[in-house]
C-alpha cells in the first residue's frame, strides 16, 4: 500500500506526547494522524491544532467519541454533550471523522444499552451536522462487549447506519475487530457509501489480554490485503490508520516504531 | 434451577484428580460431571469409567474433540482419527455427547480452515452413529478464533449443523462464549432439536486474558436466566454444565469451588 494512505493513529505511541510523534511523523514522511482526545488535552486543544497544522498533517479522524450508554438519564444526557464537545476538537482539529466507541451496559441488560447507543446518536445528528463533522461507528471484537462497546460486528453497525440513515453517519472498520466475523465481506459490502475509516493492526495468536496485545501488520493472522480489498471495493479510499494498542510496542522509541509501521504498512496492507 | 441439572465440568476443577471431583461431587450431592480428555488419560479410562459409574455419576459430555483444521492432508486424517479415539471414550465413559472445539486456521485463511472443520465433522458421522454418540459443535467466543476455534458465533454453528443435517450433530451452547452475540436469541431458537449441551459460567469485566478469566455465576454480565430461559423455550432440559477456567477459582480447594458452583448455580442459573 502507498504511504500516501497511511495514517498514525495517536495511540500507537502512546508513551509519546502529540509534539513528539508529529515530528517522527514529519521525519518518516508520514501525511495523517489521528489524535486521541486524551492527548489532546494533555497539550491544549488550540496548541495541538496548531502542531498539527504547522507540520502540514491531515487528520484523518479523532477518537473517540461514544460511551453513551449510562444508568440514569441525567447521566446519558451528559454523555451527550461530553460527545458534542468532541465534536467541536474534531472541527477545531481539522477532521471531519469523530471515531465512536459506542460504550457498555451499565449493567446486564445489553438490548437496554444497545437503544441507548442507537438514541445517542440519533440526539448527535443536528450538532454534527453544522460543526461538518461526521460521526463514526466503530464496532470493537466482542473481547470489549462488557467495558466498552455493546457494537460488537459491523452488521450491528450498518444496521444502526442505515436505520438512523443521516449523511452524518457512518462506520468504521478496524481489522482487529472484525476479521473474526463469517459475515464480514458481505458486511463490508453492505458498507459501502457509509465507511467514514478503516484501521489496520493485526491480531496475534495466543496473545493474552485483548486490550493491549494488538499486533503490528504480519505478526498475526489476519488478512489484511483481502480486507484491504474488499473496504477499497466498497468505495473507500480515504487513509488508513494504524492503530496498535500494544504494551511492547509502547516501550519501544517513537521512531523505531514508526519505521517499522511504515515498513509493515507498505509490504502488507 | 434445580440442583438435579447442575453437571460439573471438569475443568471447574483443573487441579484435582477424577477421584477427588467425583468425591465432592458425591458429598454435594450433585449428580453429572462432564470430564476432559487429558483428565481421562491421567486416570486411564476403564479406571476413569469405573470411578465415575460407582459414584453413581452421569456423564453429561466428554470435551473434547475437534480440533480439524491442519496444514496436510495427513494432519487432518490424523485428527479425525484422534477423533474417532475421543468418541470411543466418550461411549465407554457413558455419554452420548462429544464437545467439539473445532480448531484454528493452521495459517492465515480462515475460510479454508471453516471448511476443513465441517469436512472433519461430516468425515465422523458414521463413527458416532455406530458408536451411539452425538457431535455437539461449540462455538467459542471470537476470541480464540486465531488458536482454538473459527466457529465462532452459534448463527454459525446451526448452519453447520443444519448442512449436513445428521441426528449425530448438533450444538452446544455456553454462555461465555456467545453472550455478546446480537443475534443470540434468534439463533438459539433457530437451534431447537438440536442443543446437544447448555454451558455456564459468567464474562466478568475488565478481566483480562480471556482463556483463563472466566467468571464464576454473578460475577460477570451475563443475563444467565433469559438464556437459560430461551435454551429451554428451545426445547432443551437436560443437564447444565458449569464450566469455568479461571486461575484464581483454581487454587481454591475442591470442596469450596463446589459450594460455591452449587449455591451461585441455584440462585442465578
Amino acid at each position: 500500500m502507498d504511504i500516501q494512505r497511511l495514517s498514525l493513529n495517536q495511540i500507537t505511541c502512546e508513551n509519546n506526547s502529540l509534539i513528539e510523534v508529529v515530528e517522527n511523523c514529519q521525519n518518516e514522511g508520514i501525511d495523517w494522524i489521528a489524535p486521541w482526545r486524551h492527548k489532546i488535552a494533555n497539550a491544549g486543544l488550540k496548541e495541538s491544532a496548531r502542531i498539527i497544522r504547522e507540520a502540514n498533517l491531515k487528520v484523518s479522524s479523532l477518537c473517540r467519541g461514544g460511551m453513551f450508554p449510562a444508568a440514569s438519564k441525567a447521566e446519558r444526557l451528559k454523555r451527550i454533550d461530553e460527545n458534542r464537545r468532541a465534536i467541536d476538537e474534531a472541527a477545531e482539529l481539522g477532521t471531519d471523522v469523530l471515531v465512536l466507541v459506542c460504550g457498555a451496559a451499565p449493567d446486564r441488560d445489553i438490548d437496554g444499552a444497545r437503544a441507548m447507543v442507537e438514541e445517542g446518536i440519533e440526539a448527535l445528528i443536528p450538532y454534527a451536522e453544522q460543526a461538518g463533522v461526521k460521526l463514526g461507528i466503530e464496532p470493537l471484537h466482542p473481547s470489549f462487549a462488557a467495558d466498552r462497546s455493546v457494537i460488537v460486528s459491523l452488521g450491528q453497525a450498518n444496521d444502526i447506519a442505515e436505520r438512523i440513515s443521516s449523511p452524518q453517519v457512518g462506520v468504521v472498520i478496524d481489522v482487529y475487530h472484525v476479521w473474526w466475523d463469517p459475515k464480514l465481506y458481505e458486511e463490508i459490502e453492505r458498507s459501502s457509501g457509509h465507511i467514514l475509516g478503516f484501521h489496520v493492526n493485526d491480531w496475534c495468536k495466543d496473545a493474552g489480554n485483548p486490550l493491549t496485545s494488538r499486533g503490528m501488520m504480519g505478526d498475526g493472522v489476519i488478512e489484511l490485503k483481502r480486507i484491504r480489498h474488499a473496504v477499497e471495493d466498497a468505495g473507500y479510499n480515504g487513509p488508513i490508520e494504524v492503530e496498535i494498542l500494544n504494551d511492547k510496542i509502547w516501550e519501544m522509541p517513537c521512531d523505531k516504531t514508526l519505521k517499522l509501521t511504515k515498513e509493515r504498512f507498505l509490504e502488507l496492507v
